[in-house]
Formats: structure tokens, C-alpha cells, sequence
């Protein structure tokens, strides 16, 4: 089993730790510490030992920070986890509060008293965030100073876990599709172009994908933890522990990467002096900025310029993501039927099933992780958008109850997610309707045709009108970039509400996930993998458009599809998509499945 | 007859006047010139005292820059007036470049010389502009220098008229709905709110709104030019020449509001020293913001203050629109009943329908002005987005052609803008195809329903994809803000494809309005205004949506609609609109025309 239903953290972690964090804080003569959820890499997933924000508090969620004052503490948390931070942590020790509206400046600038020190890790902040830390401090007439060395990491001394250490090894260009040298030395003519000298390349995923390596420092990503500077000749140093390095690795990067160790990393910022070198103020800390003026280096912000070419995939890359949806699809297919079936007899536990469908997975024989573990929510749980089954939460599923399933999988070929919704026994005529317009949504974005140019922000209604003309919404965004063979999310583009001026370009990858959430009683979620392609010229058209292709095969429950309200347009597309899945999955499946498989991809 | 078809400039302006440029500049020692469309009020028209890029030049559009350089010269205009501007423009003295791909700012880069001085009149430039300006001058080796005396307004001389002094009168409560009285409290406190001790509003239309009262300075829009300071404590000052005073003006002001003139002004800036004032820089030219530091006082960034509550009509003012538009609504048919009947047999030209609408408009005996002079484009000149009929352009309508009119109207109770699309005899498949593209277009943006903190960037595609799906687009926005007995085209809201923050909120008032062109042959539009409106709560909905109330009362050409491309819904939605047309206009219609409307807004 990979994935675990154990907690690794509960209450008492605030009450035992805050008080070893206050002490290290006193010698340092600091009135307060500051704990946000990044670490040194700014990475969706953390290792362990990186965690701080869990060790000092329990909040083991995705977002978040803690301000650890010598007199009082708050956690911050933004409205997804609200429920989970009660749980988690000891509201006698933290104030609970909002990391959103506010968050950690408005209460700095409440709490902190004129004359106190303020600690902080520069290489945990954003410049920006840092920014707003300090204006907020400094309006309550307290001083924020960078520490040293990091108060909670002496407090965690001896029990702290130790940096990951796992292999990096080559990505092959069967997977890659393009030689690191090439990308190297496109990115850095336009680093030339832009007039600058070199790039700090921060980002694991990013620096994953300019060497054509994977690592697996942290769970769920293949990512190497690491650093590298990107010159504009196309040259570049990356800075990797030794316990890192495999035997092939070395030839693998070749005589224009020089491959060096973490502590060679600041004297090699020193060289930089003189040169303006481009780094992203959204994804590298304060840190780095203060290093390279400190070099006398001139930090240029930009965009890290791996973003954009590691999300247009190439052929190769799009060519690896179809192989590795009908391999997932035919897996999560063989789910499909065991809850159609078996399930509906046996009832099992959102542990159980949550193991049924990784085996499924691993029977596959090439499954390298899972992208995410799996969100398997029955009935009130699969409300909750950011549910993860626990032994302690773990519920069965019940007749006449739905049950949400929200899984993917990493293979060398591609990164797979997807969401499926399940009838378990017979479902209210509520349960359908809401699941139809869910369906509408993510069928008006499968089908959309768009120009070049179009950013996600302005698509994301496509997938919400049938809700809203309803009365209904769902509080997430509709699409997230996924990597290949990386992380499963991934920018820079994005389909939700919040106005993003990155237009989606053919080869990204985006999820297409409209949900509907009634709370303490199901959830519903819809979501297919597509890539955008250039669609094939419409007869009669004046203009090239972009479109989707879905890469995601597995059958949609029809049990919960009424059909009448679907337009005549809509239920054709629906047709055509289980008929696609019948031909490229049936294929692939025991007979038993495969009937089953051609029963559930029925016309409507 | 208000709309003129004369051309006010033409190609020999460039040569007659640049000359004259060129010696006032030598004489302040410049080597080169900006001159900015924008006069000093930023407003969307200017008196012709104020139209310098016009005199200069010759070109007339809306938007748009020149460059005189002692030794050559360059006119900068955008995508929609290339073909314009080869019209207007002696294109051997200026040469005819993008303002947008690098704009002034690349062309000064690329021209100006190491040690020139190239001057500027900072009342006509945004802070920003300037900026861009200064660096790219820097980057030559050249000087921006603002001007004393404007050097253009010298060569002009005694040729240049004066500028406007129309009365400026009260808009009574009646149609305004809120005392300027209780305006100035609420955002005087908003002011003190946010820690400033005054606003200084420029917008001419904000302090129309502010103060409640109308002027005539400019064409089109019933704008006072005037300035004006907002005190946190609700009094103001408003400098307004005195030629402009109407006798009942000041009892109207009232004791809070110190009137005084132009020439008063810079005083009054320089007493705000010491002072925290907010000023738009997007509304505001630089010379108020340095003013404003000359002064020692500290000028703080803000969007203006009346922006967002004008843009959110009342219920007075929401109640007026509709009086208005079924006023307008009624005139607009006569004019319809009269294109679809006699004008088909004496296939007038574009000179005589603009003269036609508008007397059917006076005819209502309420019209103050239009709103914007009328585009009446005839076959292929309605495929010109920004079209104007001229004497030297004008065409006749021909059978089998399409006519495109968009027009509006101010009275006292609103502002009106209509686009419709008439069949001249019968119509091609394809002209009925893409008109019915256009108009799905139409009608899902008018029923969406979307919750609050929808931006109208996040609706505009709902209005593009039944045109994207066949591989057509149009290249202009989908909706703009409408004042009321304001500006036709009205901040901060905007339904376009460029991302935008501002939420669509109850009262505002857009315009609806997709369109298609074909270059040389045809233009189709359909546009209606719509005010956002709490709807109505939604039967089993869980939450509160806003939605669209369509203000617009005239047929759509049910010649021209394809009933099988529409859905059953677009087919109901359609059939209500011209129910309700028939029920609110036929009873103010001669009999005739109620006749022919009957017919006309029969279902599908």
C-alpha cells in the first residue's frame, strides 16, 4: 500500500513544541517568529523534514502559517480547511484565523507591540509576501529581522527528520521528447535576448524538466530537490547533494552542466556579481533577491523561464500522455466495475476502496506513485473538496449514497487525475439533476473552441452557467495545469475565476473538474484530463481556433445522467466520448469488464 | 439636424501646421514634441479647441499620438484605424505607426538622439505614459522636458477656438436620485476611510455625477469640464469658469460646495500641503501629481472615488433608464417599420437613415443629443467596426444587402445605444447563418445568471462561443458601462476578453454586444443594454445570483434568423423578448407601425 490512513500529527504538537520554539526564540532575542507553510523550495508537497508549520502546530494542510508570539499564537488557514484546523490544533494554544482575508500582517499588525523583534526565515518568504510582513510590522512600530539560523529548526534539533536523499536519475528522451542541451539553449537565447546574464532556477519541477531528470525527494512528484543556474550560452550548474547523484547521471548532463554540491551554491551567487541574473519573485524567497544584491548582482523579476516551455508539451510528451490515459483508464475502469458491482453488495470502506483502486493501478506494472492520494469520499465526506480518507474519518459507503473518487497515478509516460462520481444503489432525483448540470459544465468546456490568446480565466464560466442559471456554484477552480511525469498541478495557466493573463497554447495540459458540494451530504465532481491542441480547420470557419482533446478514459456514471435535460448537442458529445472509451479501453480489459464497459458506454 | 457628414480636417493639416510646430518648438530649444490625443480631461471627446492631435495631423479617431521631430514626424493610431489614418494623414510627412506593439515609447527609442530634448505637456500625459516615455527616451541618450507653454497651442495661435463655456445646470433629484449632499458624505467617508483628507477629481463625468449637475461642454455627452477637490468631510470646492454658472447653480451646490474658478485652482492645490490626497492616475495627468508633490503634499494612488458608486445606478436612476428606453425603444421601431418597408423600395443612403433615426428621435420632443453619432453602414461599410458615414463615403443601401445602425440618445431620465442589423430585400444563407450566430451570441449573455464577484471579462465568451465553434470571432469588446445622462461608454466595468477585476454589480449598466464582419462585403451587430439585477431567488437554488435585466425594446430582424440553429430555449428566450417588445412599445406606436411591429415580434 502507498498510501497511508494514519495521522502524523494531532493536537499536542502545538503545547509540546511552541514552548522548545519560544526558547530558541528568547536567545535569539526575538518577540515573535513567523511559520509559513513553504519551505525552501516553494513545492506544492513538503518532506517531512520541511514541514515545520505541522511540527509546530498539527495543521497538516496544503496552504497555511503560524505566528508564534512570546505571548500568544495564531494559525492561519484559508476557507478549504476550516474544519480540518479545528481538528488538528489546540485552539486553547492558537488562535484560529483567516489567511486570507488579513492573514499574518493584519495580525501582526494588531498584536505585535512598538520596540518588538519579529523573526523570519529569508528563505522560506516570497519578496512579496516579506514585503507585506514588513509594512505591517512596521506600521505597529515592531522591527521584522531575518534570523540566522532558524529558531524552530534548533527547537527540532535531534527529532527533526533528515533532508531527503533519494536518486535522480536521467528521463530519457523517449519520455522527454526534447534533449536537455535544446532547451537549454532556446531558454537561454531568450535570456539573451531579455539582456540578462543568467537564471536562478528554484523550482524542482522546473529544473526536472531542464535537465530531463526525476528525482523523489517528496512524495506524489518525481522532484528532485535542487538548485541551478541557467547562463544564457546555454550553459548551466546544478547543485545537487552527492547522496543524489546515480552512476549515469553525470554523462546523462554532459560536459555543459556542471554538476556541484548544495554548499558550492552561495559562492556561485557570489560570481554572479556585475551580471543581471532573472529570478521569480513568485516562486524563489526573499533569500535569494538579498544573495545576489549582496554579490552586487542586479535581480531581475521575471517569470522563471522554464514555466511556460515545460507547460507547452511536445509531441513526444502528448503522444506519452495518451499511452499513459488508456493504461490508467483501463486501471480505473476495472475500479468502475467492482463498485458498479461487487460494491454494491459489499459496502466497503473508503479504505478498502481506496486500496482496490491502487491495486488496479499497480497491476499496470508500470505505476511509479500516485499523483495525489486518493480522495475516496462516500456520501457527506465527498463534500468536503479537500478530504482524505483517515482510519479515524473512514466511512462505508451506503445504498442510495454516492460515492466520489478523485485519483491519479505518475507513470515515465505521463501524470494522470481524474474524478468519477458513483451511484451506490438508486439515487434521488436530486442527486441527478445536480450531476447533470455538472455534466453540462464539463462538457461545454471539453467542447469549447477558443483563439490564441484566450487565457483560462475567460473559459472558466463555460463549465459553471448550467450551475448558476441553477443557483448553484462550486468554491474551486475548474482546471489546473498537470506535468509530465511531475507535479499534477502545474502552471502557469489555470481555468478558474480569478483573471489570469496566461493564455492557454496548444500542448498544456489542464484538468476540467466542475463540481457540485451539498454540505453533510454528497459531493459531485466531474473531472477528465484534456490537451489543448490545434484543432483541425473548421469547414467553412475564417480563423484558427485552439481546442481540447480529452485524454482521460473512463466510462461517466449514466445512472446519474438525466437525459432529458441534455440538448441534443451535448448528449451526441457524451455518445461519442463513451464510444471512444469503449474502443481504446475495451480492448484492454478481462471480458467480464469489458462488457460491463460496453453496457456503461451505452447511448443515452 | 445634429449629425454632420462633413470631414473636419484633412490631409494638408500636417503639412499647414506642422511647420508652424516646428518653430515654436525651435524656439523653446526642443528637438521633438509629443502630442497625445488626450486633452486635459481625459475624457473620451474633446472640444475642438482641445482636438491638437486633429489640428496637427488630421486624424480624427479616438485614440491615437503623433511624434514631431525637427526632422521627421510619426502618427501612431491602432488596429482599428489603419485604414483611417491613410484617409486623414499626409503619409509623406508623418509616418503611420502602431500605438500599441511599442507605441511612442519604441519609436522614441529607435529616433530620438543622444542629447536631444524632446518636450511634453504634462497636463496631457497619465503618469504611466509619462514613465514609459522618460525611459525610453533615457535609453536614446535624449531629455523629455515638460513644457511651460504648450508649443502646439502657441502655432495655433489665434486659429484655436475658444474653449467651451456651456451652461452648467442642476440635474434634478428626480433623475439623479441621490443628493449630492449625500454622495459627498458617503465618499467622504470612504476617504477617511482609507486615511486621505481629499480626492481630487478631474473626471468630468464624476464631478457631473458628484455634484449633480450637467454641462455641454464637449459633443455627445452633457460633461461640465471642470475640477474639482472632495474633502473627507464631505464639503468640496468645484472650479468651474464662471462664463458656465447658470443662475440657479449655486443655491443648488449649497453651502458645502465652494464654487470658484479655474485660475483658482493651483492655489487651492498647493494648500493641501502636508495633506494625504488620493488622485486616479488613470484619469489624472501628471501635472496633478507633481503639483500636487510641489506642494509638499503626498499623493496617494487611488482609483477615483466617484467611479464605482456612479457606475452603480439606483433605483431612480435604473427606473429612469427604462422610462428612457421604452421612449427610445419607440422611436428606434417607427425607424425599423420605416427601413423594413419604404426604404426597401427607395434604398435610401447612409446620409438620409442617420437623418431619418434622428428625426424619429426628435420627434419624441425629449432628446437632449445622441449619445454618439450614428453608424449607418450600408453593405461593406458596415464591416468598419468604428465607421461614421461622411458625405465622401456615404453609399446607398442595396437588395440583398445588409445595414447595420447603431445609435443612441441622452435624455434627461438616460442614455441609450442600440445596434441592429436590417435585411435590405432577401439575404444570403451565409449573411443568415453568421446573424444567427451572432445572435446566440446575444442571448447567453443576456440570461446568464452568475454569482457576485463575476468580472465581466469572466462572462465575455458565453457571447463568443457559438462564433468560435464555426471559427469566426470579432475583434472588439462585448459590452461597455453606460452612464446615465453621462458618458455611452462608462468605467470601471467592462465585459471583454482582457482580464479585468471589477465585478459586475447590481446597477450597472453594460451593453450586450457580439458582432461579425466580413471585410468588403458585410457587418452584423446586435446590441442591447442590460442592467445588472439582483435575480429573482431560483427555485431550489442554494445561493444568491445576479443576473441581467435587458433595458434595449426594439425587434430583431426575424428575417435574418436561422430558427433550426436556435434551441429550444434561445427559441423561448427570443419569443419572450419580442412579446415584451410588442407589450411596451406597441401602445406608443401609430397604428401602422403597431402592425407591422405585431408582426415583426411574432415567435419563431
Amino acid at each position: 500500500m502507498r498510501q497511508t490512513f494514519d495521522e502524523t500529527t494531532d493536537p499536542s504538537f502545538g503545547p509540546k513544541h511552541a514552548p522548545l520554539i519560544r526558547h530558541a526564540m528568547a536567545a535569539q532575542g526575538l518577540d515573535g517568529f513567523v511559520i509559513p507553510h513553504e519551505d525552501e523550495y516553494q513545492n506544492e508537497y513538503l518532506p517531512s523534514a520541511n514541514d515545520r508549520l505541522a511540527w509546530a502546530t498539527g495543521f497538516t494542510g496544503s496552504a497555511g502559517a503560524a505566528v508564534i508570539l512570546k505571548d500568544k499564537a495564531a494559525v492561519f488557514v484559508d476557507g478549504r480547511y476550516t474544519l480540518q484546523v479545528r481538528d488538528q490544533v489546540d485552539s486553547e494554544l492558537f488562535e484560529i484565523r483567516d489567511l486570507v482575508e488579513g492573514g499574518v500582517p493584519a495580525y501582526l499588525g494588531e498584536v505585535a507591540q512598538s520596540g518588538w523583534t519579529i523573526g523570519y526565515d529569508a528563505r522560506l518568504h516570497s519578496p512579496d509576501a516579506l514585503e507585506r510582513l514588513s509594512a505591517a510590522a512596521t506600521r505597529a512600530g515592531a522591527a521584522l529581522k531575518p534570523v540566522e539560523v532558524n529558531p524552530l529548526d534548533e527547537a527540532w534539533g535531534a527529532a527533526r527528520p533528515a533532508q531527503p536523499t533519494a536518486a535522480v536519475a536521467p528521463h530519457p528522451l523517449e519520455f522527454a521528447g526534447e534533449a536537455s542541451s535544446a532547451k537549454r539553449a532556446r531558454i537561454g537565447a531568450a535570456l539573451a535576448e531579455a539582456k540578462v546574464g543568467a537564471a536562478i532556477i528554484t523550482s524542482p519541477a522546473s529544473i526536472a524538466w531542464l535537465f530531463n531528470i526525476r528525482g523523489g525527494d517528496v512524495i506524489r512528484s518525481p522532484l528532485p530537490l535542487a538548485q541551478a543556474i541557467l547562463n544564457a550560452d546555454g550553459t548551466a550548474r546544478l547543485f545537487l547533494d552527492p547522496a543524489k547523484v546515480t552512476a549515469d547521471l553525470p554523462a546523462w548532463l554532459g560536459n555543459e552542466v556542471r554538476l556541484e554540491g548544495p554548499d558550492d551554491f552561495e559562492a556561485a551567487l557570489a560570481n554572479l556579481n556585475g551580471q543581471r541574473v532573472s529570478i521569480d519573485p513568485g516562486q524563489s524567497a526573499a533569500w535569494y533577491f538579498e544573495s545576489l544584491e549582496a554579490a552586487g548582482a542586479q535581480a531581475v523579476r521575471a517569470v522563471d523561464p522554464c514555466a511556460l516551455p515545460r507547460a507547452c508539451k511536445n509531441a513526444v510528451e502528448v503522444e506519452g500522455a495518451r499511452r499513459a490515459h488508456v493504461r490508467d483508464g483501463a486501471a480505473l475502469t476495472r475500479f468502475l466495475h467492482w463498485v458498479a458491482t461487487e460494491a454494491q453488495e459489499t459496502l466497503p470502506d473508503e479504505v478498502e476502496i481506496v486500496g482496490r483502486l491502487e491495486s488496479f493501478r499497480e497491476a499496470t506494472g508500470a505505476l511509479k506513485d500516485l499523483s495525489f492520494d486518493t480522495i475516496a469520499g462516500a456520501a457527506s465526506n465527498g463534500a468536503i473538496v479537500h478530504y482524505r480518507p483517515t482510519h479515524r474519518l473512514n466511512r462505508h459507503v451506503e445504498p442510495g449514497s454516492l460515492l466520489l473518487v478523485d485519483s491519479g497515478a505518475q507513470y515515465l509516460d505521463g501524470t494522470t487525475d481524474v474524478t468519477r462520481t458513483l451511484a451506490i444503489g438508486e439515487q434521488s432525483a436530486e442527486m441527478r439533476e445536480r450531476f447533470t448540470l455538472v455534466l453540462k459544465g464539463n462538457l461545454a468546456l471539453a467542447r469549447v473552441r477558443f483563439p490564441a490568446g484566450t487565457p483560462g480565466s475567460a473559459l472558466d464560466a463555460l463549465a459553471r452557467v448550467a450551475l448558476w442559471s441553477a443557483g448553484f456554484d462550486y468554491d474551486h477552480g475548474t482546471g489546473h495545469g498537470v506535468g509530465s511525469y511531475l507535479g499534477v498541478h502545474e502552471g502557469p495557466h489555470r481555468i478558474a475565476k480569478v483573471p489570469n493573463s496566461v493564455p492557454l497554447m496548444a500542448g498544456m495540459i489542464v484538468s476540467n473538474e466542475p463540481g457540485y458540494y451539498k454540505q453533510g451530504a454528497y459531493g459531485i465532481r466531474i473531472e477528465n484530463l484534456q490537451v489543448v491542441t490545434e484543432a483541425a480547420s473548421i469547414p467553412g470557419g475564417e480563423r484558427a481556433m485552439l481546442g481540447f482533446e480529452t485524454l482521460t478514459l473512463a466510462p461517466i456514471d449514466r445512472r446519474l445522467v438525466v437525459a432529458a435535460m441534455l440538448t441534443d448537442e451535448e448528449r451526441a458529445q457524451l455518445d461519442t466520448y463513451h464510444a471512444r472509451v469503449l474502443r481504446e479501453i475495451g480492448p484492454k480489459l478481462p471480458a467480464d469488464v469489458a462488457a460491463w464497459l460496453g453496457r456503461a458506454c451505452a447511448p443515452i
